[in-house]
């Protein structure tokens, strides 16, 4: 038992700094002394190699630290000026830059027809037959694994694709400008959940869906814009994190505020009337059209920060399904890739984690660019989906703020008094806190053919941000020095 | 200075209930004393008529106040169990009952032409002309004051509307059935924001707007509905919780699931497009479409709870722009009111509250049923509109859950981890606890003829709750203590 007497000799209280077990500050605690638990870990987790680029890092002279910080401050300063805008709805042909008859387009960093996961194989075979080149899996398998296909990541071609993310040449795709810096991003149309290509479904359900979305969804979408002109997205995204969504596995407001924009202009097109029917029942029944919304409006805001020398904030988070990956702004288009992780999730009736593949798509570009599970705050439902609470979904969005460099202006959560979400990652931060960026997610069974599974959140990889830091340091270590 | 030895002779911590001055437990307390706070208030805030109601109630035997809980559960029940869906949109005169060519229907508890306030003789002065009775204001007015009109509550005729909340017998009506009980509900259109008749203004582009919606929105309403069958409002709302609304200042949710979900029917009907173009314009351009469905859903819950003997649930609260009413459960159709209370709201541009009309509208029947402000948690957006924070949002719901006696299974609060919205208000809590409902609300302009100037939120006068406890205690007190 602690003295009390002795404490009051110094005439106001003291505390204790515990730095050792926490069970010793709770037996002072117990005993009325305030005691700080400073809850200390080890820099980048104790991770040596880490702890070595940190020390690397720290050591650079102030005025590469200035560079440093004014590098961040750009690359903060274009995510958070980001204006994105949906202008069209074109085929991938003739739009999507490089696009071609035997490209397909991929979610994640580059992967091989080898290397590439079921529901990924999946997608591919679907977009083959869907083009034409070939009329059965088998044909499409060999097609795929002859050389004669490209594979390319979205990524590579200013797009994005949730899941699968396959893109072909004549799919319809949104085309998107972010006004302030005048860069477009591109990103196929949503089909809804199931049995869906980018979930690797390809039987003859996907396929006529697809034809349907190219001869007439996309065609009508089309029009609207032609009539209504661009339709200013930041707005909308801004509006539907007040409304429950988080934009990555919640789509509901969002897709609602599109389709009561369009829906007047869809009417007094000159589209038939059941078409304009079937069209407006298609995104009623769709919550998540919008997902194909967010995600090239946040690519749209990442491309400008592909290239920015000395910063440290990530451009890209991706998955293949295989690896996920990471690009930094100062590292320009280089990969740094780690295997995929499982996704902790809860799965449709008849599936269990067992028929899960691993963490696809490129739909963590909400989180690169500040939404999806970095404003999980604005969509408790999605924790409460996993079984947690709406104080976890908080949790998770303020731990965020930790790793990021700054808070969007007009994405704001209600929930924590219209705070800005936290914008621009810091490798760095997330390497020396060891605080992995927060991921929302869908799950697409493991073999191709059979689609979506369940949903959740996962934990990327660790290593291909610890790497993404260490090229860094590695990168920049002489100009650096050479600063002092 | 405490001598904590003392303290520790008794082998276990002890606490200090502190009943002086807060001062004292916080002298305490710096010294480390656990202190425990009763925040100790007077029972009805002190008022001796309901403290000697409040004692006689007590005195009543346990069969009488078992008798009591039995009935509250039943109310609470009831109130759980409604059903609201949409079944048609009519003309006033064929489903409202009792309605005819010169009956005027208001918000509120009775009141006579000459007590009107401002925006109600506003809005009567709309109705008359609309309806062909007058065709000017002078003529109007004259006509209201001769006696050759009935005024009489909305709520006298399974009705409600917002703020003067006017019905007339050419209106059209939604037509609301309370699926469980079988009872039905009713309420005009919402006409918008602004210039609008239900805020006190009647010129030409208030009447022209009426007419339209007479002649084309209502029967484009009712095709969708004779199309889709009736549509679940229960579900509705209960979604629009998640996203934002809480059904009375905040609608944008709720109007955009309907619109979302009427639009296919607009489409497949056989009305010309421009009309269908109209109709989901003025939806789009209108966020509280909503507040005239979810007020009648509410109405239709609380029909049932209108006689059940020895209840002291709050069956209808009402305010006319003069007084504030309140029925109950145990009383019936008996009213007890007290002077309408000003609302502490933010104002339009170019108005103050110098121009604001005292609270006025059914529209509070909303809180009554355990949304608009009892679910403000889920709408942060209102409170932080007049100056307040999320936490405040928060803290206004937590405060209703000590005057209700029970929680909805299906309108939940994704904040306070989906607990249901705050249902059944025990005027007996009230009164004992002197803690008022909180309601959101428009703010009209005082004078005829101008419209809305602001929103805002409102403390209702107590009086009307402390009268209608008395009443109650006094109705029952001979059969209470007969059961002793």
């Amino acid at each position: 038992m602690v003295d009390r007497t002795n404490l009051d000799l110094f005439g106001k209280d003291l505390s204790v700094i515990n730095l050792g077990l926490p069970s010793f500050g709770r037996d002072l605690a117990a005993q009325g002394v305030s005691v700080v638990d400073p809850s200390w870990q080890p820099p980048a987790g104790g991770d040596e190699v880490s702890v070595a680029a940190l020390t690397r890092f720290l050591a650079w002279p102030e005025a590469a630290h200035r560079k440093v910080r004014e590098a961040n401050e750009l690359a903060v300063k274009r995510l958070r000026e980001a204006q994105p805008v949906i202008l069209d709805v074109r085929v991938a042909r003739d739009v999507v830059p490089g696009m071609h008859d035997k490209l397909i387009l991929h979610a994640g960093p580059p992967v091989t027809w080898e290397r590439m996961c079921g529901p990924m194989r999946g997608g591919v075979i679907g977009g083959l037959i869907y083009e034409g080149l070939a009329s059965t899996r088998e044909e499409a398998e060999k097609l795929a694994a002859s050389g004669e296909i490209t594979f390319e990541p979205c990524h590579h071609h200013a797009s994005v694709g949730p899941m699968a993310g396959i893109m072909t040449a004549s799919m319809p795709v949104w085309v998107l400008e972010n006004k302030t810096f005048g860069n477009r991003a591109y990103c196929t149309l949503n089909e809804g959940l199931g049995k869906v290509l980018r979930y690797g479904a390809f039987s003859e359900e996907v396929l006529t869906r697809l034809r349907w979305m190219r001869d007439d969804l996309a065609p009508a979408l089309a029009k609207v814009l032609a009539a209504s002109g661009p339709i200013d997205l930041r707005t909308i995204v801004a509006q539907a994190l007040q409304m429950g969504d988080e934009g990555h596995n919640r789509n509901r407001a969002g897709t609602s505020l599109v389709l009561r924009h369009i829906a007047p202009h869809l009417v007094e097109s000159d589209l038939p009337r059941h078409v304009v029917a079937r069209v407006l029942r298609f995104l009623d029944g769709n919550d998540h059209f919008f997902l194909n919304l967010t995600m090239p409006a946040c690519k749209s805001a990442v491309e400008p920060i592909r290239d920015i020398p000395f910063s440290t904030v990530i451009s890209t988070m991706a998955r293949n399904g295989t690896d996920f990956g990471v690009r930094l702004a100062g590292l320009v288009d280089r990969w740094f890739t780690a295997p995929a992780t499982k996704v902790d999730g809860l799965y449709l009736p008849g599936f269990s984690a067992d028929d899960a593949a691993l963490d696809i798509g490129d739909s963590v570009i909400t989180e690169t660019a500040g939404i999806g599970g970095f404003a999980m705050a604005a969509a408790p439902a999605i924790v409460t989906f996993v079984g947690g609470s709406a104080a976890d979904a908080l949790r998770v969005t303020k731990r965020m703020y930790e790793i990021t460099l700054g808070e969007h202006p007009v994405y704001q959560i209600p929930a924590l008094d219209y705070r800005g979400t936290p914008t621009g990652i810091d490798v760095m931060r997330v390497v020396e806190k060891n605080v992995l960026p927060a991921v929302n997610t869908g799950i697409a069974h493991k073999e191709p053919g059979i689609g979506m599974v369940g949903a959740g959140l996962v934990k990327p990889p660790v290593a291909c941000f610890r790497d993404a830091f260490q090229a860094f340091v590695g990168a920049y270590d002489e100009r650096a020095k050479a600063l002092g």
